[in-house]
């Protein structure tokens, strides 16, 4: 056994989340793209059976009331809150990531003063928010901006009416510094949205801590939601009252039952909910979102890094010098918890690994993608992935 | 045995849809409530086992391909096709209707003569369209003007620009004519957008037949897809060229996982995706659907008929004169497949009807609502539905 194998068993015997890793439904690969779709927690099929079966088959219509159909879009948000520092009152889950950053960037252009006349979006972020920021700026007649991260400081002005950003980078696994980014937009009068696709469930965010004004995130990466688990939207409780809706669905509305023509949006967070909730995947995830319980974002944050740590090393010890180039950051607070390579051949190179068990993705045109989702990752896998990699492109 | 009963079974034994009963979870109730929330059809849960357990737990992200996750909104659309009248390839599913009806309505403004500025909604729909429409208007500059359905063509001139109504009232069951407004819409120079949530799967539509432009609709109610089951989005063919969606997410974009800085839309019904699709919800769907396979539509149209005057005849028989007044049109034409009674207590009386096995809802200040799903409810049930009715408001 390697010297690598032998601390990869170390560091396992050694995590306090190992016993996490039984809650999940896991086979003989390693798999590295729990960033992309999160793998199955275990009692999720007999749960959402339940719903089926029970709930919808036979109470039926009764279920909306009886079984909290209704509230789910709030209740699951507030499941989600403490998962990126937020209180309750502030997160409705529904609808997709898409959706919801046209939402909020709306909602953001509204709320700042009314001669702001740009918008500030990741020119490096996941392609989706760039074109949404874009329907955004040309319905309420403002001028998009892509600019990177770093630029960001030097753009603000007068001009920035909100910021949308990506918390994490999904091609680089770069993350991007939120406290002092919306600091810097708050000193310039502009509001700040944050994506946090690739940063909940992976790292601490802490959304009222540094005083973000709106966010969103998708449920079926790091939070294992299942394929194409709802998103969620976060409004600081004090903006909530300026909170003004591109999509007031009735569902939104102060009294949703009571069918009137003229639109009142309801208090609080319920006002980013749309139209009827996707109950079957609202309530997956509600059943997902029990594996953290009792779990401590530092400490998923303290694995994390030491995943990708020792992930780095094993590729300088297995992977032939120049054979790949490592895009993610080397510095802690600049990594969220993926590794991305530049590679010749990526795409093959991914092909081969997946034969082999190793589960990465591929980014086009030339970055092998790894995710480290610290609930059930362990250095073992670390290590055979760092191994199978070098075996794959060596030689 | 009263004569309406023994009427009932003989109407029965010659329903040539009475087999489909037997696809269903159903119990010792009359569920009168399809219109609200359908019944769930008895294999749905198996295939939804499958897909989290073997798609979701065991092939993880390699379900996108090897499952079909990735390709479900356009051929989920093309099995709801067939029951709207639309050939394949103009219906994509996904997103809440409400999302969908602001797609279909600012797409339809941005069709339209530049200078047409005014939008028509119908004044008595389900209240999100009117929501969703005075967003849209607010958004594109144009202005917002209900107008009921019989006042549509004298509305329509050289300013309007679209038209949003709905085929069957949500608290009336009123079916509206959709081949004259459409005709008469076209006439004016606007487009037509059409809410099928209460007239899909119960009666014949003729989308493709009457040249509609663009229709939205739920899956939930005639169609069985489970709570909050996806909703779909219609786009005429010769349209789709300039489909101009307010939200282009990445699911859109002609080449999704190029990850393009810019926006560059797919060919087809396609360019009215989002986000990443809700697979659990969608694939329910999907299973749900099955049951329609070798339905004909023109046989449920005229079962919906036979159900709904033979209640209107049970109500004419057991409740005392004056104590309900039926709000459904009585001419065929006029009627989709409910019933509305407005009733003193309506309130009350359902809870009574509910407590003894009678399922409808009821609609705020004094509505009765009785949904009649063809594919299910029983001549027996609606005869019982009538006695009971009869019972609880009567002596």
């Amino acid at each position: 056994m390697s010297e690598l194998a032998v601390r990869a068993r170390k560091l396992d015997g050694a995590d306090e989340l190992a016993a996490l890793r039984d809650r999940f439904v896991l086979d003989e690969a390693v798999y590295l793209d729990g960033n992309s779709l999160g793998a199955l927690p275990g009692h999720v099929p007999d749960r959402v059976a339940d719903v089926i079966r029970r709930q919808w088959g036979e109470l039926r219509i009764r279920s909306w009331e009886e079984s909290g159909w209704w509230t789910a879009p709030e209740r699951i948000g507030d499941r989600i809150a403490p998962l990126v520092g937020a209180a309750p009152g502030q997160i409705v889950v529904g609808d997709s990531t898409s959706v919801n950053v046209f939402k909020a960037l709306v909602a953001a252009v509204r709320m700042a003063d009314g001669d702001r006349d740009e918008i500030l979006v990741d020119a490096t972020t996941f392609p989706t928010d760039g074109y949404i920021a874009e329907s955004a700026a040309r319905l309420t007649g403002r001028t998009l901006r892509p600019v990177t991260p770093a630029e960001v400081p030097d753009a603000l002005g007068g001009r920035t009416a909100a910021v949308l950003l990506n918390h994490v980078d999904y091609r680089t696994g770069r993350l991007h510094d939120l406290p002092a980014l919306t600091a810097a937009i708050h000193a310039s009068g502009a509001l700040a949205v944050w994506d946090l696709c690739h940063s909940a469930g992976a790292l601490e965010v802490g959304l009222d801590e540094h005083g973000v004004d709106l966010a969103v995130g998708c449920t079926y990466k790091y939070l294992n939601g299942g394929p194409g688990s709802p998103a969620y939207l976060y409004v600081r409780e004090d903006l909530q009252p300026r909170f003004d809706s591109p999509l007031p669905g009735w569902n939104s509305h102060a009294e949703p039952f009571g069918m009137r023509p003229s639109y009142a949006p309801a208090p609080g967070a319920l006002r980013g909910r749309v139209g009827t909730p996707d109950i079957l995947s609202m309530l997956a995830l509600e059943a997902a979102l029990d594996v953290w319980q009792d779990v401590s974002m530092s400490a998923v944050r303290a694995k994390s890094l030491a995943l990708t740590d020792f992930f780095l090393e094993c590729v300088e010890r297995y992977v032939p010098a120049g054979r790949v180039e490592c895009l993610t950051p080397a510095r802690h607070q600049e990594r969220g918890s993926q590794i991305a390579l530049r590679c010749d051949d990526a795409g093959k190179v991914m092909r081969r690994l997946i034969e082999r068990g190793v589960i990465g993705d591929f980014r086009h045109p030339d970055v092998l993608r790894f995710g480290f989702t610290p609930l059930y990752v362990t250095f073992t896998d670390v290590e055979r992935a760092g191994r199978v990699l070098g075996e794959t492109v060596g030689g």
